[in-house]
């Protein structure tokens, strides 16, 4: 026991309140013994694990509802940190009141718009209850709890309820099962030793084409015509050049190996610009 | 002047309060006489232009800072309205108060989510002043002004402060210069004469890809090996299909041209699924 408190646990950085499914992540990822810090935006979590104050960061990259979190995108160029992991997370929203607060009772519910979004079948089948966008799911429970609001609910995790102690009045009021979101660990430097090797690896890079007809296409003949499988692309605009495009791709593969590295080398003669924003497992 | 009053003018439906940018983007598509018809959500916007209550409907698609505004493109799928048309405003963003309010009374800014996060500059200028989101840009100058607030101000149009009688206490507050917004203009029919024959087309298309290596890759070829260009391509999740996605694509050219028509075909070979949003004269 001495030697377990005597041992620092890793800090751990996300975006939202304790209890956000960015904390599952983390967990997921870097297991239960870590000590978490909640930040109030995706920024500063970035911010934070520039400037050393936390050993790693969690964050949201897409929703198979959704889509893609551009805003991280853009940060992932910005600050220039390695992805060393990925997991997904099954988004599971569930209607969360203080105890005694009956579903009857309900005139509003609060959380993030996203989260409200994602209950429209929900919210069909009960007109009279008010959408109100909150900043966070876990912080929309925190919230109706501090006010001890007897005429709200908030949508948020089963975790969120459990640590602000609200009762969930109904599981699972997400329209679509189908629900799951893709984290990114970020750490400074990549773990040297795993305890288990990765069969499967993914790569994460970002680049540019020139504004040619074809560019697109000429850069991903780096991939194809090695028989390398991309998983995901994505474009997002190219500041300062209106109508100008970066792409951020993941690849099937690990930068370290031979054909990884002819791709990237072969996408580096034909992009304007390419970075390796890391290569990590595959997640389950 | 008799018969320009009998003369029945075009309703053109569009998201946010008078004067904001996308009704903008209304005139410059469909000039000065029409009647426009303002709408809370894009949904509703829509939903007006399938139910024939309105002659048109005006959307924007993409900002060169923020990116694509995707709940737009998931609408296109959906709703089968074809592009008819497509135009760029130059976004510039002005503080606005109620007569008399002064500078140095201000503590607080109202405006959409997307406008206050393109004036960080400013925000950090000022430091004093709290950013509030508000559903719309023109709809915050309506709130403040209808509420007669002594204390607070909000970004938006020049045009919204004409129209809301407003004063602008700074014009041009926004980071970026290259700031435009670009348009999709939605009619049920294409108009069948325009009056100067368009040099410049463009064809806006969706399609998915078998989930094997190199589908996109071979989808881009359709295009490639016919040396016509993309300006822009989007991916979008696929629902129901976790971790599939959606590609929107937008082509310099008209479909009804021999060399489009191959490609599509083409492309038609290749993909799950192909459809044409619409084939327009391209922006200015």
């Amino acid at each position: 026991m001495a030697r377990k408190l005597a041992r620092k646990l890793a800090r751990a950085a996300f975006q939202g309140e304790l209890g956000a499914f960015s904390q599952e992540a983390a967990h997921q990822l870097m297991g239960k013994e870590i000590t978490v810090v909640p930040c109030p935006t995706f920024e500063e979590v970035f911010r934070r694990l520039k400037a050393s104050e936390v050993d790693a960061a969690v964050i949201p990259i897409e929703n198979t509802l959704h889509g893609s979190v551009h805003e991280n995108y853009d940060h992932l160029l910005r600050y220039e940190l390695p992805i060393t992991g990925e997991t997904k997370v099954r988004i599971v929203h569930n209607l969360i009141a203080a105890p005694g607060v009956k579903f009857r009772d309900l005139r509003r519910v609060f959380s993030h718009p996203v989260a409200l979004n994602q209950c429209l079948r929900f919210f069909e089948l009960n007109p009279g209850l008010e959408r109100i966008s909150f900043y966070d799911t876990a912080g929309s429970v925190k919230m109706i709890m501090e006010e001890n609001l007897r005429d709200a609910a908030a949508i948020a995790s089963s975790v969120a309820a459990g640590i602000y102690g609200g009762r969930i009045l109904k599981r699972s009021i997400e329209d679509d099962r189908q629900n799951f979101t893709r984290f990114f660990l970020l750490q400074p430097e990549a773990p040297r030793s795993r305890s288990v090797e990765p069969k499967e690896w993914k790569t994460s890079l970002v680049f540019t084409t020139r504004n040619i007809p074809g560019a697109l296409f000429r850069a991903l003949s780096a991939f194809a015509l090695r028989d390398l499988s991309l998983s995901k692309i994505e474009s997002r605009p190219l500041r300062g050049k209106p109508w100008e495009y970066l792409f951020y791709v993941d690849l099937l593969g690990r930068a370290e190996e031979q054909r990884v590295r002819n791709a990237l080398a072969h996408l580096g003669e034909l992009a304007d610009f390419m970075r390796v924003l890391g290569s990590y497992p595959r997640g389950a």
